[in-house]
């Protein structure tokens, strides 16, 4: 029997006449879709087309809330107090809620953006205000939280459901977390080793870091970023690793998560 | 028995360290708020103070969205195609009801701000846009709608509840138009004046033009704008006049359109 | 003996990770850049990039300034008084001047974005708030204004110099108007068709309109669009057509109204 | 004879119909005025402005750059890099000549705004941009710097005139830096305490710390904070103390520094 799998992607991160990603492709891989929220990037047009196309591919849709940050694509570290942060994702839940219920959809995730993911991952501060402006606005959102980080205490201390989280395409550091984007090696760009990466952490449920050290952890998610150049054929690739295995099953969140 | 009528005013516009308005003075007036939205005015945090302190008045809560230009307050017109404007809409509300959750309040009323009132009092695309994204979001909405404008037929069109709004401080034309702000005479500072306005309004349910002119039209709610440096002296004056007739009572947009 | 002329084309409208246009084609094309300036599309390192790379073509550089609303890429109409006007006009253009004198290059030329171009055109009292706005900044920039617009008579009313501008990439109204790019007809992305426009708005000194209409103007300047898909192919087929002939030699705009 | 010293305030923060700090009382106290650039608060209208009064009560004008970051008011911290950090300095001050243009009023000094200034006070990466960025625009423009702070360092490195900075409105670590203004002591807003520290700081020519620790450093230049509700009084009072003594004469930054 196939071990249950999901893969992600952030979505609906275009603003106007500014596009980024392609989320067309994206959507025949992944089985949910991270969707923005207007803060780092996404406005009511773009989010209300990526729920629609979203929902036309069948994959789930969840809230993808950054820092209120168009220049620096919600990439750059911003230090506010907790209560703003609170408020500042629930509001960006709310919104992508109104626009999925456009199209008939339920919102069944959250998983935050860029540095504001980065920065709550080791602070446990920044962790809590994300789950508690999450589960303010719904109890039942899975929380998608990456792997080993604060975000999956914060998660548990706020009783929501966690979904695990992988990077295809980024590499670890010895101490399992993200290796940050200002240095060389943060990204994996070439399909073979993100095949590589993610077959090990699906099949051994662990985190893989550069110099070869294996972390257990559940892994319920994989992760593409949407908006590298390489994004697409690295999505594809991973996915096809996966498949031809025959020993993987991919689902939405949440059917995952059931 | 007492004919019911409802007060209302726009609220939480601050913005961060800016401030608009005196909300406490103003929640002690009226019954029913408009909230901003984080696009004219309102973040996130000044959205859920603004919510709580409502529900401690007891007063109801309705999302006031409006053109994303902070630098404008949502004051100067804006030409956009109706689909993002249909969304915009939809995006403040559904931002707004998160907000009002935390604080388990539920969001009663819709009414549009500023420049986009006006447009969309003139011009039934806009109108129509606005209703759509209203009904979109929750078809149970109160609409509120300015007396005798293209409003009026599109929240009729949509299907939802219309409150008819008259304004207390605000002059109308003879065509029964908002005047406009970039004329001197289009406020009522005049404690007295707007008093008298207000009382022909609730009693005669009519548009009293600048003229003199009667222009017959259901009136259910009465707006005070919170952002005049008069606003509060206006509301409070209004208000007394007409609680000492006691001809009115003063109820909430739900109770009133119950 | 060649007849001078000038290709131009906007640039430096990426804003952050949010890539427009394909700069660094268009800079082998034209002779002069207008370069956004941050309100509809630019960010500082933008600019600055965009001032060096015109730099090493040879190009000369201009402000592009354009309202503040990046969501709509500065091509929304907003209606604001014109004192906001005139200054919104005078920062956009010292930010980039701060820009370009980093590299040590002058800011030699002024011509609105967008709807800002658009509503000037048709309204003196913009036309004249950004001729005023220029001419407080500097009274020697050139001042590129659509041909047969109220911006031509801005300019002269305000004593700047006044390059008449003709478009590539965009068809008239018999009143010699842009058709709006709301109508589906508005933009030329066939590359002969571009090329036969330009031409003749060359050789014939007047704008031909979508029935055939000859309008005499003079035409300075011959704009290329940047964000269009089409845009580097058409550009390109211009210039060569233009080229071919060997009638006439491309010059910068401080070169041509020195 | 007596010492020349300079009051600075921090003026031009308000933001369209959002009003902070009175800036017309705090210009009858201080001799040199930092003006807001658009990015943490200020428009166009409001910087051409509080430039027109500056010059109406003889005090000479600096930029203020601050983030990008009208809620927070430029007072969150924002991790970017060096570059854009200088790119984006350079911009805001270029804006600001233009609107000083506008009324024939030099800018002469620069000094950063909120978080921008504190991560600059301790991050030496930080001040160098800052110094870089000012330099770029123009050498002699004044550089404010936060006494003892990498500021002065980053000042002296780029080889700009440096008027060290202390402040009358806030307290002092015994490291010699700023208390964060998320502790509850950061701020003072007691006049008597205010002209206290000014006096000591004016004449020891020393920051004094909370502990009562004297750290000697040259003293030009004297803040304050125009956005607090107790500014006027704390700033009108430190001036009658500093000149009640006969010790002292107040003079622009362009005159103590020649």
């Amino acid at each position: 029997m196939p071990t249950r799998i999901n893969l992600n992607a952030d979505m609906g991160e275009s603003f106007g006449k500014f596009v980024i990603g392609d989320d067309a492709a994206m959507l025949r891989v992944v089985q949910s879709a991270s969707i923005a929220c207007g803060f780092h990037g996404g406005d009511p047009t773009v989010m209300a087309t990526a729920v629609a196309e979203a929902k036309a591919h069948g994959v789930s849709v969840g809230a993808h809330p950054g820092f209120n940050d168009l220049w620096g694509f919600g990439r750059r570290q911003i230090r506010m107090n907790a209560r703003d942060l609170e408020y500042m994702v629930a509001y960006q839940i709310g919104a992508l809620q109104a626009m999925a219920g456009l199209h008939d959809v339920p919102v069944t995730h959250v998983k935050a953006h860029g540095a504001l993911n980065n920065m709550a991952a080791e602070d446990a501060a920044y962790a809590d205000a994300i789950a508690r402006g999450t589960r303010a606005v719904n109890p039942d959102l899975i929380f998608v939280a990456v792997a080993l980080s604060e975000l999956v205490r914060a998660g548990e201390r706020a009783g929501l459901r966690v979904a695990v989280e992988g990077f295809a395409d980024r590499t670890y550091t010895d101490a399992g977390m993200l290796t940050p984007r200002s240095e060389p090696d943060a990204m994996i760009t070439d399909p073979a080793r993100a095949c590589d990466q993610v077959m090990r952490m699906a099949t051994e449920q662990a985190i893989i870091t550069k110099s070869g050290k294996v972390i257990p952890t559940p892994i319920h998610t994989l992760c593409h970023h949407g908006d590298e150049p390489t994004a697409v054929a690295v999505a594809q690739a991973t996915r096809k690793a996966l498949a031809d295995t025959g020993a993987f099953e991919f689902v939405t969140l949440p059917e995952l998560m059931a």
